[in-house]
């Protein structure tokens, strides 16, 4: 059994709560927020503190708050000799500086408090200063996940940038496509297969593979018509900075 | 029964000939390509002609060929009184010239040669000229697909530039991020959860109430790292428009 304090009361944080304490092999003994009331919609007022010298005994904690705090709750750790981890993509394991066993437990995935998230795809990329630490979290990310990587520091910075990517930016792109449509009084759902589908072909096809539209093809026509019917200067400028950067890299595997 | 000819022999017209002719009150009479060795895997060589003259009768006409080729297909048919109709996203239904008769049937979706494609989800938009030739192809699109919109030629321009913005532009910020995965030595694999992920999230969440990362929580602090990070002018210019977009226009709904 591998006894767990999970640290934080924002969306990483009661995720990893929710699926931890179904999970088998893994004892959630306690959470830890400063404002206790945030989590107890998901565990017994008992098994949630607020303050650092209630801490209860555990094998792992897991500091999921936001980056800009984790420095400052591992610091604040009344111990040394335990292993501590956070979930962040983009801190360096660094900059946990309470304890003298680091850790990452960085869960690749988007969450949100409103939707379900099948943790059983979810990658986990870890990292450790000494290999006992890298079997315990191969362990604990194993008792969730069907998917643990090891991935050091630079890697994971690597990656974070890599995910803004492909998922911050890509939202914010089907956020432009929802705008045109309802300016248009076109219902957005029109739209929901097509999206769906684009990321769906990823399992068969590499990005540079699956690359269609009138950038690609250098249809001049067509591409100076959507430049014509784009107002805005934002959407103007984000419009060509992505079909040149297509027409440049975009079909090459 | 409505018989249908296809006209085209790219990756519309492959999958519209492969979804009817297994679709119930539908005939696929025929099929029309320059080179009909391209259609052959797909129907018996008496049902594919290459020659205008030899085209059968039929009640729709169904024009898939590439955007600029639209207009002269059209004109070189040798009738004038049968319903004829392009697949097109960016070109409006005036441009087909050789009928009295015109519409337009666009699958809106992503087609690649290699990925079969479920049309019970792929939204139909069709537009005519008259209501009895709307009706033909309302059933001509409900006998494959659960979801038919009628609309406009103005609504499909918006459509298709909509369509741009969250399949192909998407789809190359997939490429970035695999690249960069490579270039570090990441599986790519890595990234799909949170792809998959991000367009799960629009059945139900907005994008707008979706959006997450650092730009939107305005994180300078990483903002910089990823700047840092990335050495390429191209990368630089997409992440700082993209980012700046999401502070803009990003959370709002």
């Amino acid at each position: 059994m591998i006894k767990v304090v999970v640290l934080g009361s924002g969306n990483v944080a009661q995720h990893l709560i929710s699926v931890y304490k179904a999970a088998s092999g893994i004892e959630l003994v306690q959470a830890f927020a400063r404002n206790t009331s945030a989590l107890e919609h998901l565990l017994p007022e008992d098994n949630i503190t607020s303050t650092y010298t209630g801490l209860a005994e555990a094998d792992v904690y897991i500091i999921a708050v936001t980056d800009n705090a984790v420095a400052g709750v591992s610091g604040a750790l009344p111990f040394r000799d335990r292993l501590v981890v956070h979930t962040s993509g983009s801190m360096p394991m660094g900059v946990l500086c309470g304890t003298n066993r680091r850790g990452v437990f960085y869960p690749l995935q988007t969450f949100s408090k409103t939707k379900q998230v099948d943790f059983t795809t979810v990658p986990f990329c870890i990292e450790s200063e000494n290999d006992e630490d890298y079997k315990l979290l191969y362990r604990l990310a194993s008792a969730v996940s069907g998917s643990v990587y090891r991935i050091d520091s630079l890697q994971r910075r690597a990656l974070h940038v890599a995910a803004v990517f492909v998922s911050n930016f890509t939202n914010h792109l089907y956020k432009i496509g929802m705008d045109i449509c309802l300016e248009n009084n076109i219902p957005f759902d029109i739209l929901k297969p097509l999206i769906l589908e684009t990321a769906d072909k990823i399992k068969l096809l590499a990005p540079g593979e699956a690359q269609t539209g009138p950038a690609l093809r250098n249809d001049t026509l067509t591409l100076e018509k959507h430049m014509d019917f784009l107002k805005e200067e934002n959407l103007k400028k984000i419009y060509t900075l992505l079909t040149q950067s297509i027409q440049l890299y975009g079909g090459k595997l």
